[in-house]
């Protein structure tokens, strides 16, 4: 039996090697709100008290509690964006708008609801506490304080805040570039009618919205057909211009697989063969991965690996996916030989995750992914398990 | 007390309300590569089997099983890509590689590393069985098969699967339009330093990242002045290039709520005050959002109202977040004389899940959604809750 130079080493070890081998990559400054899902790369600190001045938190009238419920005289009306410039007097009451600096003199809101005005009288229906209805200066952020701490994903709340704090521009983790690439010779472009022996490539895009998914932007080196000089052609262009290569096809064991002795010659192969088969190089420090061919093992290979390490690239802290133990709907076959990653369809029943598998899961068949918000888990070493058993799954929908 | 002219009705009445005046929008034909997180509109079915022919699953050598052990002499070899043309007799083998269609005669293959090669003499370590590594015509897709039903969501298993079957157009719905604006002479733009009395915007912001992440693409109109006038040509704006029409601000009860009017001039209000308070009126059939100022409040109403409708407008199936009970790991104080949406961050834990909320929770403090993945929904009727205790919650990270 020939065997492969490359020792066969677990997932979880292979997950830690290409982790020590990537890097956030530098920040570069973007409009806030061009930031969304970036990853802050400094903290943001509030330059001034939030609100700024002591606000109305409703539409109604200023007035002095300690004036109970006695009508009050109106002095006039504050409105939204303008200082304030009346004086709430001893009995007096000024028409307040939400968000509307509270007049000197006043130190509480009362609801327009609650009031009845006639001429200049305003009267209550009911009394106030000092305090009510006022937002005082500093109540939601206080000047100077740390708003959003490097490392802080940014979702819409995020690009609320940036704004808030007047930070207009600001420091992101750059998105990881991944140039992607097919190989094989039976391969033709999707909208080609595939001649005999022939089939269409899909991995390529696959692997293209994956990287979009995980935050990437993507450079598409294009097929290249099986020979040494086509594929060096296109790993130079890869490098050249991304940060992260992923190729799909020509790692398996045959004499065809050309991917791994070309990255021998350019660069350090960490490891080159783990169960669900991808390799990881780096050249010149950049990662490059060579996944399988089959479609569904290119996908879980990138999920599994190259995922991980975009985010970490981008600046993200939560790297994997949630991993929840599920309970199995269905006996499921699997061979103790080696670790797979079933695709299945998870869902919540009695405040407990079950899984049912999507049918049979050929290495090729992406039909299995379709719908499936999960992969479990199956480990090398026992073979078949039975309904109601539980096992890990990784959560990917 | 004055009273609002609009009723006070329950957040899933209104919810229902939405969803009953927004439809999907027309579909439109794009590129598949541009289909990420689309929805298909229409079925999409094989033209051909999948592989199109028997093909090999393995690097190795097509034999017949039937000769058992015995070495087999060499044909040649059967590559990737070309058409079939060598044929394998009794005694026989053709080198063959992965994705090769596998020639006449063969009806198993065997992997390379169970082989040896002296010559013209192929030697075999173990015997195989018919079928053995072979990947029969229309194992993963059958010819005429439907591969994915109208109301897909298009993740990158499914590009896959459109480059396989060759559907390189691929008729989605439209993404909405979503026109933002905010209301308020308090306003400045973030880039601005606020006079006294002034804040910076940040919900149109905010609504637009939430808007983008809903699926949506996103038309600036921009901050209008508290003017009738103002108002009504941001509105026709948004009328006009957008499917969507989204305000924060200027819906509360003061004299200076000019939105609801004018919409009740323009078109159709069909609530005008939920408890947690956006009014949603139609214009000429197209769904028109009046979400409140504070910034917590607006997007917590865009999460509960507007995404599901954007969803439901981009041919989404699953309009809803997930909703689950969660744990409370602290004593919760809520007013009972309304229903609220707590901010919290929810984790797993022994197979449950558990919720903290995200400090204090003024409608004002974007703060309280910074790292939050869940709104605590705290009903209406009861008050303070107790460490311990479950409540509903709406997962949104």
């Amino acid at each position: 039996m020939t065997e492969s130079k490359y020792p066969m080493i677990p997932v979880e070890e292979a997950q830690q090697i290409v982790l020590a081998h990537v890097a956030p990559l530098p920040a570069e400054d973007v409009p806030f709100d061009e930031a969304l899902d970036r990853v802050l790369a400094e903290d943001v600190y509030a330059g001034e008290d939030m609100p700024p001045f002591a606000a109305s938190a409703k539409d109604g009238f200023a007035v002095r509690a300690a004036d109970g419920v006695q009508p009050r005289r109106l002095l006039g009306e504050q409105m939204a964006g303008l200082m304030a410039t009346l004086h709430v007097e001893p009995g007096t009451a000024v028409r307040i708008t939400t968000g509307a600096p509270v007049p000197p003199g006043a130190d509480a809101v009362i609801m327009v609801e609650y009031t009845t005005v006639e001429g200049d009288t305003v009267r209550l229906s009911k009394a106030v506490q000092p305090g009510d209805d006022v937002r005082p200066p500093g109540q939601d952020i206080v000047q100077g304080q740390l708003v959003l701490p490097a490392g802080t994903a940014i979702g819409p709340a995020e690009i609320g805040l940036l704004a808030t704090v007047g930070q207009v521009r600001v420091p992101v983790y750059a998105r990881p570039r991944v140039a992607t690439m097919s190989t094989g010779d039976e391969l033709v472009e999707p909208g080609e009618t595939p001649a005999p022996g022939q089939i269409r490539d899909s991995n390529r895009y696959t692997l293209a919205a994956a990287a979009h998914r995980a935050g990437a932007t993507v450079v598409d080196l294009g097929h290249a057909p099986d020979t040494a000089e086509a594929l060096t052609t296109h790993f130079g262009e890869g490098l050249a211009h991304a940060d992260v290569v992923v190729t799909s096809g020509g790692v398996s064991m045959g004499e065809l697989d050309l991917v791994k002795p070309l990255l021998e010659e350019i660069g350090t192969v960490h490891f080159g063969r783990v169960h669900i088969k991808p390799g990881f190089a780096t050249v010149d420090g950049k990662p490059f991965f060579a996944l399988p061919g089959f479609p569904v093992s290119s996908l879980v290979a990138f999920e599994v690996f190259v995922r991980p390490a975009l985010r970490k690239m981008a600046g993200f802290r939560e790297l994997f996916r949630p991993r929840h133990h599920v309970t199995l709907r269905h006996d499921v076959r699997h061979s103790a030989d080696r670790p797979e990653f079933a695709r299945a369809i998870v869902e919540w029943e009695d405040g407990r995750l079950f899984a049912r598998t999507t049918g049979f899961q050929g290495s090729g068949r992406l039909l299995s992914l379709v719908g499936a918000n999960a992969l479990l888990a199956l480990p090398h070493g026992r073979g078949d398990f039975r309904a109601g058993e539980k096992v890990e799954a990784l959560l990917i929908g």
